[in-house]
């Protein structure tokens, strides 16, 4: 059987970032950048005072003290630099205010803490003692350029984008950027037994709660989910709805997996054109996950382009909500960050300190929902209260998996095991 | 000087959870349950096969080992419990898939790989030869009720709905939950030198990176924002939009709340009737925080309820990108999280080894743009080439902060400091 690391490779080989496309840089949070973004400006724009103080030459004060004539003007920002009448004469310091342009011939700014105003009554021009002992050429002051100069790559394309770049983007002018878009991802539950959560199950149906679980997943790992209802184990029905899927970049089947004899998803999914990567894989829970991929099917909205350039990924997850969860986490999320350009498609994995006792058996890895959670030395994870695969509640009071490899282990309190994060 | 502690617990003092609403189930991801939330079922509702195999009476096989003949009628998911002509007579064993219900009388499924159909041209009925040594009886059944029973708390007020929560809401009928609102956060940037991203800026100018930079930094901590645009220094234009900022739950200005001469903001605010709480808390970047609370002014689309129920918490921040950053973090992300409901406010700080040697210096607790990153021995941060706070470019290749405290410090690779988290 396929070990997961073979499974995410061949499903990476097949995931290739989606055609860039521009939005709107309020639309861009949480995309990948698909261009390198260029400053069009120096940033400060000019020698910038980081204070609110005086400006002045380092050369008149020796010793960092001494009396100044104070500048009739003061300096504010948003003033265009230049705009006094300069340069400052020697012997003479400017108020200025943080961020505003330092004014020419000044080289420092002294901090107002450090100075104080000589009262006079008969001096014509004000007066500053300035007592400043480390004062040094440059003092509070960014020079023009710091941060970012004139045609310098600000932002390279493959970079997420976050608050920080935005606010750079915006900066530079950016009232667009391109970026990978967010893959749709069509979701479909399939079984008889599953009935929609405004229905009340009769005897032997359960309500679906892989349906709403996926698109929250599909939601939280970035892509834009459609959810396509539930197929009944039938061969047309599921055939119509699988075909309606293959028009997204992904499709997600939740059941019919299995060796059953109403597990019917991997032969409805080949007739509908999906040629099989893999089914099964050595892990639990998820063992009998399904991957393939389809050509793109024709959809009225859909240019011809993009047809051409990608597959329709396509995922037979197993029945049981938490085997869907992990398989997610494994293989499909890692999908869904490709497609949106992100160089690191995860899983993200950590080591953490486990807090308790513990034997695992099992002839596959196995990951068993927990807690991870910061202390002082580092991660900790506590495992939940779980009773299997079917068990979706107790997973509510998870954050992560712990990962047991196989084979017979003991674990005591402060060993270290490896995690698997689905929060980030 | 106040300290962050201090701050952030006058923040957080006047923060409640906004008054909580009904919403769709598929637009609650991310917020907080504001109710408690009952099963309406037993889940499984049946005892229920785990595996595909034959269900059978564990007395029937002493060793495990044994022939039994093999029931007409195959047992499906999806199939009413019961609905066989039951119970399954002794030494019979049925044919069952994962997901069904157990037939009457039976009380283990043996898995198919460890059963073999015994090939007879002249038997009536079908026979089976079993061999599983370890048979015990209740094996591969997930017993009635295991997941959750009618009438159990399944979730609690306060719990985040994530994808596992969206499943077990919708599995127990939930297609509304009531929920925490998204925090309305008003943003307004202020300054004579700021010029929209679409505008190029004249002499002495910059462009506006706090403005989608906040917008971002809202959006990510769950916050709903509503960008107001720049107000000049003036009084007159200054509190003409913040009057406007003040019908949201909470206000965001950026710039004019240092001591120089065109730091309005905190007199304008105090003239439209915020109340100040705070001005300037010791750390670095982010010293001259400005935080108030207001009475919430009518709007057009507000109810009384509302107006009455919570005042407007009122922040205003530095001008320097990244200090808005570091106060955003620390304070406002904090108080939307709490008005969402959140128990956990954050922020969230971790412990981490730090890469390099590094001195620091300050007489302020100190916040340095870092990449926290895991490794196989926990969590390891590194500090970015970062030129002070208006160097918002340099934190785009960071991800958190290091925080260094007060004092004349000298680390080396190894040693442990602590790192405010921002991605969460």
């Amino acid at each position: 059987m396929l070990s997961i690391d073979e499974a995410q490779r061949l499903v990476l080989c097949h995931a290739q970032a989606l055609e860039a496309t521009q939005v709107p840089l309020a639309e861009s949070l949480g995309m990948v950048l698909a261009e390198d973004v260029f400053s069009d400006l120096d940033s400060p724009p000019f020698d910038k005072a980081l204070m609110d103080g005086y400006a002045l030459r380092r050369a008149d004060l020796p010793g960092g003290h001494g009396e100044l004539d104070i500048w009739p003007e003061t300096i504010l920002a948003g003033q265009p630099p230049g705009s006094t009448e300069c340069p400052i004469p020697a012997e003479t310091a400017a108020r200025i205010m943080t961020g505003a342009p330092m004014p020419a011939g000044t080289d420092a700014v002294v901090m107002r803490e450090r100075t104080s105003e000589i009262q006079s009554e008969t001096a014509v021009v004000g007066r500053v003692l300035v007592n400043d002992p480390h004062l040094k050429a440059g003092q509070n002051i960014m020079p023009r350029g710091t941060e970012m100069t004139r045609g310098q790559q600000v932002l390279k394309s493959g970079t997420p984008i976050g608050p920080a770049a935005a606010g750079v983007l915006s900066a530079v002018g950016r009232v667009a950027v391109s970026v990978f878009p967010r893959p749709r991802v069509a979701i479909i539950s399939t079984g008889n037994e599953i009935v929609e959560a405004n229905e009340n199950p009769g005897p032997g149906q359960i309500r679906n709660s892989n349906g709403p679980m996926l698109t929250a997943l599909v939601a939280r790992a970035g892509g834009s989910p459609r959810y396509l209802g539930i197929a009944r184990d039938s061969n047309d029905e599921l055939g119509l709805l699988a075909s309606k899927g293959l028009q997204s970049d992904v499709l997600l089947l939740s059941g019919g997996v299995s060796a059953g004899d109403l597990d019917l998803v991997p032969g409805v999914l080949r007739e509908v054109g999906v040629r099989e990567v893999f089914h099964k894989v050595n892990l639990k829970p998820g063992k009998p996950v399904w991957f393939g991929v389809a050509d793109r099917q024709r959809s009225q909205n859909s240019d011809l382009k993009s047809q051409i350039s990608q597959p329709t990924l396509v995922f037979g997850l197993p029945g049981n909500p938490v085997s869907v969860m992990v398989c997610f986490e494994l293989f499909v999320r890692p999908a869904i960050r490709r497609l949106m350009g992100f160089a690191d498609a995860g899983p993200k994995t950590v080591w953490a300190t486990l807090d308790e006792e513990r034997s695992s058996k099992s002839d596959r890895p196995t990951y068993w929902p927990a807690w991870l959670e910061p202390n002082d030395n580092g991660l900790c994870v506590r495992l939940v209260a779980w009773k299997g695969s079917p068990d979706l509640r107790a997973t509510t009071e998870a954050n992560a998996f712990a990962i047991f490899p196989p084979g017979d282990h003991q674990y005591r309190p402060g060993d270290r095991v490896q995690v698997l994060c689905t929060e980030y």
